[in-house]
């Protein structure tokens, strides 16, 4: 410990409690705790370029254990990030960029990624380090390493006991990620106390069965040459991700530390004063950094980061000369621009056919991959069923990460989370595949994803009770209402082949948010009147005159086609194809309205249940209850799902209301 | 290899892949390769009588690769269970007992809890060991064993790579659940193809790091010695849960087994008939059973279960003598009795008081907790936050189960799952916690204890941006409309002390529901004009007069005492308290409309998404995007949640309306 690693820990230290004491919320502890292999990992290891935070070849750090942000937008700020001390005084305060969780957004420079709900941040971490992975194996030529930074991961006991958690660790073992450094701050400590009330496992020997490289730090709380000798020793571990187990006291320097009492709550008074004392700062002063400090951090960042950037940018200037072609597609994909016309290739319904649409979808996926050569993804092992690998695909393995295919195995939670880490990263664009009522399982990841505007594309099939046998456990009811309340995020339930494409030209093109699209088991007849520029619009008519109908039907995917036969068998009736409510949500009220005329009835159909559908139809047929087992046809028949009573309830509808129905479009006032 | 034992084998495997090709959908391989290892353990192992299915010290069977659910209802039929032939030839069909994945509920018997979604069975069946731990422990007397039952989970890889089953295992080798045993069916395949594209886990190692006892089976094709030897051994560790390892052929007597081919389809005929002239089988001849095979079953079951509940039976009817009160209590929870009275415990609303519902729902606990003396229940590691630990509570722990407080770790998804296994236990009323926002870590096992009408209570604490600096990653938008949207799932949101109080007394009434209670952080008055008799409705009037009114106000929870001040500056306003959308819409269309009568106009107001919200006003105030990081008062401003903009809003909506409001009832057809 010399005397500026010393002040530096204790500056860290008292700057996270002074942040805490002035929001008068927060979490001291782990920050605290951590502060002494925060500086090492800072002052020694980390490389990056505060005056260029995007710089693709940076190290990543994440903090998984997000309550504990004071530690990172300390470190942010002692190394010169965009984040002046007004900001740290204003943390946990409104419009301010150190919110009570780190949140990866424009502006929040140095926030990798959004952390809080615990395990996400160690779970996209492994994103970061196969995108890392990939693009080294792609890019990178001899004489030319574009590629080559780590992932550092810091975490506690809650992350590691989350099931995404471990997840994530478990396909980052059998990938074989030697980029990612993981540091588990082994406290014993959890909110509800000591770790022996709930977590017994031996962490070190299951990371090892992981097919993880460990080492332990028997006192992390001053031992700084252990730290940094472990993380020289992880970093040295090519083949196998690293965890450094960190034994620290919780609120180390607090009166109260190594107990659960230091980890949310503001210390007391006199406890930061003697705290400060101790680290030789002035107790009465509060977020005081010295000189000293701020100099030491320039020094090292600008040995560290400042010098690795500088060398790289002349590594990327020779790789243009050098590698002209794979330099622009590289550019391209850091730029976010997709190749021009890549949307000429979508292909389009033909009429007479059916299909079921997930089988559009890998259509579609077939006629994008080759076009757009940024797109990555994979299923949590139901690729036959989501039909989600594209021809002359590669499959990334443990041996190569050149590929774009990934298997993630059966780890829907990571597949989400390891994809909004692909998303953050900055160069590729990720899909995931599982059945639509499993995108549940991951949704802690969905809405982290959306919040962070993070492009992600779900591909959900098996969207109904149209699967069948396979019966309620596998057939969604909630699932669309939920997407549909869920701020930035698109849920789409295309027709057909045309929807399908334009479906995916959406979710490309809209990088700042999540998409999910809901495909279908079964076949369906391919269209003649659907239509892109309808998609784009969320809602259209594509059958009948809304104009002039007596009645409209309104319906998504699957059942469009059947609110079209129904309404063949009515008459006068028009359909329109919902495909996606929040797109239409955002038309101009005329648009709406020029869909949904005042006056018109409309019944809705969605396999669903029909929260949410008050908004676009005055009588709504779906499910009330969970679904059934058995042949789908059969299953639509039970739930009066049929051509037929599709007819006869607009019949009663118009009846009902005539031409005086009431508007259905949100009053604004 | 006995004879009979062959023989057996060879009928349950050729059942099953009969079903699979009647069905012309279904999953032959797990049930092909298990079938020697279902054989041993149920007829030398599986301790039940079919008579009396409901027996409370039977062993528990859970199949967790619920796909493979030709195998269970093979074993159930051939047992002797209620599962008559006629419906093994209905398999996933319309109506039968035998649908594509197991769903526990009335009529299915020996479906101990439902399967199918990945990782659940497991997860549910570490709550069944628990809960026969917690009543051994309390209700077992010398001389007087009513609990010594086994639990025994048969699982593959798919369960074992969910995150929910990590979470579970993980804390079933903390509890040391030593009457757990979970056979791993270790065939090496997933639906993708070999596990080696995506699983390279040391199992046995990493199991034995969370504490459990393991063995390895190396041949469980044909080798039924050391099954049983497997099996016994496992009965014998009884501090630590055992996993038996179990390397098996999927498929096993298919041309194709051992490989993903034979996952999921049906075999093709030729497969099928030389697997039938394998077995000894008549290759022409499906659903065969000879009469020796049912007579075998016959004589194991009698000689295991059979002779074991004759005996429980005489231990229970001499328990009665000697530990009267105990045998009356245990009787109670078994028939699903309240004690009489326990209703008048529940504490009411205190005018002039403030407090957080989180502390109303405390107050209300501490009162259900000596009065209802089987509910158990517990919180992922915010016991201090969810207020969930009643006075007195004792925890349970390694060394003592006898306790109703569970400290279930940070693990989210297996806690739900893990109360879904001790209310499909019969005898106990479970309650679990964790902040609103990460219910949806939990949905998978939220969903499934919905479908199969178990009465788990979600206590759901921190439930909006009043929980302020805390930020948007934990404040909920849009799980009200999931939790809506979700059939037999009640969503409640509790004003104050006497609404808390009437939604605990429907949440542990109704023992076939999921119950999501929705709790405040932050401080809010209580009522005097708050009813148990409104809540139960779901939706009342809670001020002023909604037959007089120019506008009503409804709202939920917190909020409600905000509509108020809001009703107090327009005027002549009314609120409306909507604790439970789903209890509402169950009233008849009278007491709806003596709600919300027809003309008046609604102003809704909640800080959630508004999807469902149509339903129950013509104007919604609520959040459009995701929350923001400040103290709560600023949370609130900053999205105009205020009196102020509400009563503005009310008076603009009564200006552009005024008593011609459209209904906002269903239409009924
Ligand atoms: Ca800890
Ligand atoms: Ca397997």
């Amino acid at each position: 410990l010399t005397m500026s690693d010393e002040l530096c820990i204790g500056t860290i230290r008292c700057l996270a409690i002074d942040m805490v004491a002035g929001a008068k919320s927060g979490h001291p502890g782990a920050p605290m705790g951590m502060a002494p292999i925060a500086h090492t990992l800072f002052s020694k290891h980390l490389n990056f370029d505060p005056k260029d935070p995007d710089w693709i070849n940076r190290d990543r750090f994440v903090l998984s254990n997000g309550h504990g942000c004071a530690l990172l937008y300390s470190m942010l700020h002692l190394t010169g990030y965009d984040l002046p001390m007004s900001e740290i005084k204003n943390f946990r305060q409104l419009g301010s960029k150190t919110p009570g969780h780190p949140e990866r957004m424009e502006g929040h420079v140095g926030v990798e990624i959004t952390t809080g709900p615990l395990g996400q941040g160690i779970a996209s971490a492994v994103g970061f380090a196969l995108t890392q992975k990939h693009l080294a194996e792609r890019f990178n030529k001899p004489g030319h390493t574009l590629f080559d930074h780590f992932t550092y991961v810091f975490c506690g006991d809650g992350c590691l006991m989350e099931g995404v958690a471990c997840e994530a660790t478990s396909f980052a073992g059998h990938l074989k990620l030697g980029n990612l450094i993981v540091v588990y701050d082994d406290n014993q400590i959890t909110i509800d106390g000591p770790t022996s009330l709930t977590y017994s496992e031996d962490v070190e020997a299951k990371y090892q069965a992981l097919g993880w490289h460990t080492t332990v730090v028997t006192d992390g709380d001053t031992d700084l040459v252990a730290m940094n000798k472990a993380l020289e020793e992880c970093k040295a571990v090519t083949d196998k991700p690293s965890m450094i187990l960190l034994k620290t006291t919780i609120g180390f320097g607090s009166k109260m530390q190594g107990t659960a009492k230091v980890h949310g709550a503001p210390l007391a008074a006199d406890d930061i004063k003697q705290v400060k004392t101790k680290a030789g700062l002035d107790p009465e002063a509060s977020y005081a950094v010295s000189d000293d400090v701020y100099a030491a951090y320039k020094k090292s960042v600008a040995a560290n980061g400042g010098a690795k950037h500088a060398k790289w940018q002349q590594t990327w200037k020779s790789y243009a000369t050098a590698h002209p072609a794979e330099h622009a597609e590289l550019d391209s994909f850091l730029k976010g621009k997709l190749p021009d016309g890549w949307e000429k290739t979508l292909p389009m319904s033909k009429e007479g056919e059916k299909k079921a649409t997930r089988q559009c979808s890998e259509i579609s996926l077939n006629a994008i991959a080759p076009a757009v050569t940024n797109l990555i993804g994979g299923s949590a092992d139901l690729t036959g069923s989501n039909l989600t690998r594209a021809k002359d695909s590669t499959d990334i393995s443990q041996d190569s990460a050149v590929g774009r295919y990934i298997r993630f195995g059966i780890r829907e939670h990571a597949m989400a989370a390891i994809a909004n880490g692909i998303a953050a990263y900055g160069a590729m664009i990720p899909f995931i595949a599982t059945f639509f009522n499993f995108v549940t399982y991951a949704w802690g990841a969905v809405r982290v994803g959306a919040l962070s505007e993070l492009g992600v594309i779900h591909i959900a099939t098996h969207d109904s009770i149209g699967l069948g046998e396979d019966g309620p456990t596998h057939q969604p009811i909630e699932v669309p209402a939920l997407c549909r309340a869920t701020p930035n995020l698109y849920f789409y339930r295309p027709c057909d082949q045309t929807e399908t494409s334009a479906t995916y030209l959406n979710a490309i093109e809209n990088r700042k948010a999540q998409h999910v699209v809901a495909l279908s088991r079964q076949g369906v007849p391919m269209l003649s009147t659907s239509s892109v520029e309808g998609v784009r619009k969320g809602a259209y008519c594509i059958f009948g005159d809304v104009k002039t109908a007596d009645v409209i039907i309104v319906s998504s995917g699957t059942e469009v086609s059947l609110a079209i036969e129904a309404a063949k068998i009515y008459g006068n009736a028009a359909v329109v194809s919902l495909v996606c409510s929040r797109l239409f949500d955002e038309q101009s009220a005329t648009y709406r309205e020029s869909v949904l005329p005042v006056g018109t009835p409309v019944v809705g159909v969605e396999p669903f249940s029909g929260v949410g559908w008050e908004r676009y139809c005055h009588y709504f047929m779906g499910l009330k209850g969970f679904g059934a087992s058995a042949p789908a046809p059969k299953v639509y028949d039970l739930f009066g799902l049929t051509k037929e009573n599709i007819a006869e309830k607009a019949k009663a509808l118009v009846a009902k209301l005539g031409k005086n129905a009431p508007s259905l479009h949100p009053i604004e006032l």
